[in-house]
């Protein structure tokens, strides 16, 4: 076989059989198809597309090129949950430990975050002690004994998709349905679950930026998913704006923990428990959504899942303290106000501006060796849909560099846009496909 | 400048402005541009092509990216060719010299062979002694003595086509027009010649399978020219089957030189004509076309052609012995003959099949290093439209080495095709825009 006839060959639009495609992913993961031909043929894809199928040989083939967790030995069906990355989305440190409390084993590995996007591996890493990397046998074990652990991605968690990302990072290919979603994907299936929960973010802080696009992404991941054996469903949810109030890794972990304890943001509450129902459903534990938020709305106000979240924290190193009002997490030096130039409703509150604040305070990467600071964020006090009067907080910024203030002020006055009349909020959960 | 931008401009279907295709030609010669990016870009390019402007401006930061042949001191409209590649087509060896007995200076440089198509430099260098290195001084002065040299490319000339026809070849992005038409005339354009003769190749020998492609290119490459103030003419000629009745190095010299004495192969004569009659125009020697064919046709009669090559190849240093029976060319060793299983007319000669029949014969390369032998190759005895008893002779193969003999055969019968009635002979000369 020759790479070159390949690429040719899905130029013209013809499809590639398996074979084929084993032979693509065996040559990006041992380096043998060199990168100038990776990436013509990517692009080949961004144009021509892949069927059900190649999309669906590719994620397994994708996943078969590095560790297939086994996750046979814990009992019970185990439910993974995947973001599609967005601005403050906190929901695997609320969802897990619920998910868990109910009895439903939840073993996830987990990323760091890249550009304005954060990583669910950042944010445990907030929680001071807590530690991200655990051999699989151990943690095996901690699902095994408390039902939950999150920690990062192995090393040689699917290389062919490593390797493939990042050229495609840097080749104008990333935007590809077929390439996104088996990315995913082969993740979610060397990662062992047999359910998996997806939450496919759409809007302008979301790689996704409108619903068509996304629901295409979400049904193609559902597909991959069921071609392959295993029980997906596909939530798609708004982000126009960022999730709950914060951004920001020990930020996020407090909102996490007051969600836990109730008295969280309302969208944020409303999407844990829409998130934690679907899981349980998948997982078998309710047969009707209705009943499992119940459970999930039940766990809130009687403590289960911050119960469970305090197991995981101490399973894996980590330190919280209920009894300070901090939770016992560090926090940044300075905070300082971000006031409102005018008075009106918050019409918009541009989550991929606010993201992108937040990393350049310290709090996101824009390269992925670059080093983050998890104390520095954003907390927003006004969301869109709410009224404000001029010299009001909108935001609060969390930073460690005074320097570094009059740009994040500036930027936060471009994220919040103003209207005389009140708008209507956006709706949060669009659609689920399974 | 980011050029994974560039990529995604083009990939969107927007247009590169000037300084994002001198960015793109810079970084493709100084290697600042990764190859992934470049072959990516490439494939954009096939997808979404390039408007007018963008192709003029590519040629033209192309050709600027190496040496510039300054042919001002050569007194004259300068008039150059170039064919887009086939088999058997020994135009060159033929249309230089009658052009340059008609006054018109030509200043030449040509390329090697490569694959099923052969070279015009290959074929000089069948002429014993024939040298096709020359530096410029000594190259512009034999064109001022004599109106004639054919030179091998110097090693600088567009250096950013040579990286990105590498990547092209190696990428399923050859078959781009916009590629395509840049690359040929960023060499003339850098070149320097002030009008140029496009012979557009199409039919199973060509890169242009039909004629509507040809003509689209074509077309392209005279905006190109005409956009950088050259006068640029494109003739559209057939390779549906060998030009002339030779293919391989030492039997096409022998050829030209037959047709120079005027008693060469029709269809490579009426070609060899009507080119030379256009160069003539193109130079301002005559006004209409018939009147150059006129003289062409005396030139051919006279010998006046064939003392122009005597000049070119004396002053290049090779001999060739006109009393001699076969010009005192080197003969292969064996001369094969394929005999004709089947009677009938010949409906079909597969161009691509007898130029690979030649090339596995030791007459073209597989690739750019291959050694070639000039003297084998494969000389035909019927073309198209022509009728055949069986045992006839088809064609005569010229071999160094019996072994590969069988294989010849094999692949000359099949590119014999026959029917029962007498079949129409291809149009030779199809179209030409200006």
């Amino acid at each position: 076989m020759v790479f070159q006839d390949l690429i040719i060959k899905k130029r013209d639009g013809r499809e590639l059989d398996l074979g084929e495609i084993e032979y693509l992913v065996q040559g990006i993961s041992d380096h043998s198809i060199p990168d100038y031909q990776v990436s013509a043929w990517a692009m080949a894809v961004f144009f021509q597309g892949m069927n059900r199928r190649e999309i669906r040989d590719l994620s397994l083939a994708m996943a078969r090129s590095g560790d297939m967790i086994d996750l046979s030995s814990i009992p019970g069906i185990k439910v993974d949950k995947h973001s599609t990355g967005g601005v403050g989305d906190k929901t695997t440190l609320v969802v897990v430990p619920l998910v868990a409390a109910a009895g439903i084993p939840v073993a996830k590995m987990s990323g760091r975050g890249l550009g304005h996007t954060g990583g669910t591996i950042d944010k445990f890493e907030a929680i001071p002690g807590f530690q991200v990397e655990k051999a699989g046998p151990a943690f095996i074990d901690q699902v095994k004994r408390i039902k939950a652990a999150v920690i990062a991605q192995s090393g040689n968690l699917v290389p062919a998709d490593k390797r493939l990302y990042a050229l495609r990072d840097v080749t104008g290919t990333v935007e590809s349905i077929p390439l996104i979603a088996s990315s995913i994907m082969s993740k979610k299936i060397a990662s062992g679950a047999q359910a998996i929960l997806l939450d496919v973010k759409v809007g302008q802080g979301a790689f996704m930026k409108d619903l068509d696009r996304a629901r295409e992404l979400a049904r193609t991941m559902v597909e991959i998913g069921q071609g392959v054996g295993r029980e997906v469903a596909a939530v798609i949810s708004d982000m126009s704006q960022p999730l709950g109030c914060t951004v920001g890794n020990t930020l996020e972990v407090k909102e996490a923990i007051d969600t836990l304890r109730g008295h969280g943001p309302g969208d944020l509450e409303e999407l844990c428990v829409y998130l934690a129902a679907r899981m349980l459903r998948l997982g078998r534990r309710f047969e009707e959504l209705a009943e499992a938020e119940r459970w999930v709305r039940e766990a809130l106000k009687n403590g289960q899942g911050l119960t469970k979240l305090m197991e995981m924290v101490e399973a894996q190193g980590g330190e919280i303290d209920l009894g300070d009002e901090n939770y016992g997490l560090p926090r940044a030096q300075i905070q300082h106000l971000c006031l409102a130039s005018r008075s009106g409703f918050i019409c918009e509150l541009n989550a991929m501006q606010v993201g992108l604040t937040a990393m350049h305070l310290g709090a996101g990467r824009e390269c992925l060796d670059d080093r983050i600071d998890h104390r520095v964020g954003v907390e927003l006090c006004k969301k869109v849909g709410q009224p404000v009067k001029e010299g009001e907080t909108l935001a609060i910024i969390h930073a460690q560099n005074r320097e570094l203030i009059p740009e994040a002020i500036a930027h936060l006055q471009q994220a919040f846009h103003f209207s005389e009349e009140e708008p209507q909020a956006p709706a949060l959960i669009l659609d689920c496909i399974e």
